[in-house]
């Protein structure tokens, strides 16, 4: 079984890691392939404040919430993400004995992509182009990289950047990363896990929990998902539309995340 | 061939990297193999002033000048060579059109070490023992990580993190990180590239550059070496004492400077 699993970066999230990383290891003892990958919003916001460069999130006409990408904010990225969040749950899972190796999608040319020239960005009532946004889509995956990670018994930590056309470094939503790896490698699960029990009917009602979505009421279900959410939900129902059995958008700070996702605790998307 | 070359980490190397990159890539298609090692003093020092910690050195009685590493500064070494560095060359490297993985020193236990619980700091006329430094020795390197990627085609380009024995992540001298690769792999050469074009016997002075030190000398020119210069000169000597054929110290700011240095511009350590 070839497992795909995204942790959010999420404020709250960081805590939970070592917990994260022994379920994870548990997994890959009773035989499980694992890929992992990660976000780091809360770390990259955080240094950002610090470093005087404070985030700023573009929504797109149809309701898409993302990280206004310029070159500062870019270098923000790249040092909490590629830096600081991947080092971490590098370590973590190395100290639950399980070897693991850091990537990012610049690495190997592991996650390639289009940056866009220019952007929508609703502000307001208005809508503007924005030019200096270092954002990509991913285009592709190299599979044979993380094979020959998995092969030989690591477990791969990918961090969402993107190796654009032009040989830049762009930032990536996590959660379409997590979603083009899974697909790429046909995965048997993607696991999004963050701070959320799953889609929820009303936001702010945990028992509104929608436990499972077949794939051909999917686009029904869009409407729900707002903010963050929107992303996490398409990239989830693309993937599962992709060939990848199950997509689980589930919690990533209860006992065994992970087991419990693949027990059906969360949203599970799937034919 | 297998050559390990580490990029210095020091002010104005920066600049030289897409020329290092372009070198590098040549010398893999004439069919060396390459490990890059590298440093991130400069970034490190700048990326710790934005955030008010500033760097902070530690000269030991022995005369090796390090950095002082507490926690706020580990963070800040992390988020600059693993992020910010290693990134930015495997993205010049990549646009080379040579394949490069980043790793650090954690990544599959790399680089194991020994954290040191107490170490001597010369303070003015004192002594003092510095408790809340993470830096370590490396006690191993995972050959095989290392092996699987080259066999592969890849360039493992690697930060100078070592994963210490109680699993915490530690800073360790990047010209020592490279000896001990170059030894564990029995490189061929090790090439240590900084701003300096190699070691003078008067260290303001280029001509008094010491052109051939034979092992059986070595220790009678570790007196010209001073300060940082102190900690590269043995390690370069360590690495030629352990099998590797050539040390090589030199400079990273001149034209092809892998090319240069392997036909011998800088100070070459042999037996």
């Amino acid at each position: 079984m070839l497992l795909v699993v995204k942790i959010g970066g999420a404020k709250g999230i960081a805590e939970h890691i070592a917990a994260l990383a022994a379920d994870i290891a548990a997994c890959a003892r009773d035989g499980a392939r694992v890929v992992v990958a990660h976000g780091g919003s809360a770390e990259a916001d955080e240094l950002g404040h610090r470093l005087g460069v404070p985030p700023r999130r573009i929504t797109s006409p149809s309701g898409h919430v993302s990280r206004y990408t310029d070159q500062a904010t870019l270098e923000v990225v790249i040092m909490a993400m590629a830096g600081a969040v991947n080092t971490a749950l590098v370590r973590a899972l190395q100290n639950c004995g399980l070897p693991a190796v850091g990537l990012s999608g610049v690495d190997g040319g592991l996650l390639r992509g289009t940056r866009k020239e220019a952007i929508r960005s609703v502000e307001g009532a208005k809508v503007k182009l924005v030019r200096d946004d270092f954002s990509a889509s991913i285009s592709s995956v190299n599979t044979a990289l993380l094979g020959l990670l998995l092969d030989a018994g690591y477990v791969p930590v990918v961090c969402p950047l993107v190796l654009a056309q032009g040989g830049e470094a762009c930032n990536v939503d996590a959660d379409r990363a997590a979603a083009a790896i899974a697909r790429a490698m046909g995965a048997d699960a993607l696991i999004l896990l963050s701070n959320v029990p799953g889609l929820l009917r009303d936001a702010g009602s945990p028992g509104t929990l929608l436990r499972h979505i077949t794939l051909d009421l999917a686009d029904r279900y869009e409407a729900v998902a707002a903010g963050r959410m929107k992303t996490k939900y398409q990239a989830a129902v693309e993937a599962a539309r992709s060939g990848v059995a199950r997509a689980i958008i589930a919690d990533a700070r209860r006992d065994r995340p992970v087991s419990s996702a693949l027990a059906g605790q969360g949203t599970v998307i799937s034919a």
